[in-house]
């Protein structure tokens, strides 16, 4: 299993530094998130260091994402909230502030004044069926 | 396979409406959204119709992340993106604007006014172990 020793995940994940443990099995650990955006705020990982979702395998990913639903259920009743939001960002341009690959839960209340800033566009005639093509092509040359 | 008639996802996969559709198994189907919050920002879904995550059975969750690698990859290279935000909204306080279970995954650059409105907070003392306490209490009566 790889590690990255500067990386807080993996010294979370090897017990040198402390965190909320929520839950934890041999591929995965889930623990508060010390800065929360919201009350009962989780983070998901795999114990194995990635720093990007694009890197990681299918069946690691799978995994994964196998706990969200438990983890959210835990969630909606902890904090009593009305939804939430799974989110994971690649890259600090998306907003990933440490480098091993998380999914947040964050749970949602009404008028929380937390949320994404939604600007739907339209896309301009041809653009959808060019992007398309272009899917389809990077899917055949490089799927997994 | 379970299916809401009056469901846009449903008839999408249905083939009553149309989509520019990426990518499709016998599980799941990924598609352009056709409100992009940036250039190639797709939809994930599985076939099967559920509102909420927290109904998804683990199985088919990891199934339907288990192509958000792959996925992913072909945004950045398609969209010649930095990064991007894998989402999911549960509930129309969290953003759930269809009721039909939905990863996006949202093509980031530089400047492109998206992102979440982080409010990062600090728990005060004790509530992070009352917390902890009370989802491990969930996750044992509840666990799946």
């Amino acid at each position: 299993m790889s590690r990255d020793p500067h990386c807080v995940f993996c010294k979370i994940i090897a017990a040198e530094i402390p965190a909320a443990l929520i839950f934890e099995d041999d591929l995965i650990l889930a623990f508060l998130d010390i800065g929360p955006l919201a009350d009962g705020h989780l983070l998901v990982i795999p114990r194995d260091h990635y720093i990007r979702l694009t890197d990681v395998p299918p069946e690691l990913c799978a995994r994964v994402a196998s706990v969200l639903p438990m983890l959210s259920r835990a969630a909606l009743e902890v904090t009593k909230a009305e939804g939430f939001n799974v989110l994971l960002n690649q890259g600090s341009v998306a907003g990933q502030a440490v480098p091993h690959v998380h999914f947040h839960i964050i749970p949602r209340k009404k008028d929380d004044q937390l949320g994404y800033r939604w600007n739907a566009g339209k896309y301009p005639e041809g653009r959808a069926s060019e992007l398309t093509a272009a899917f389809q092509d990077a899917l055949t040359h490089h799927s997994s």
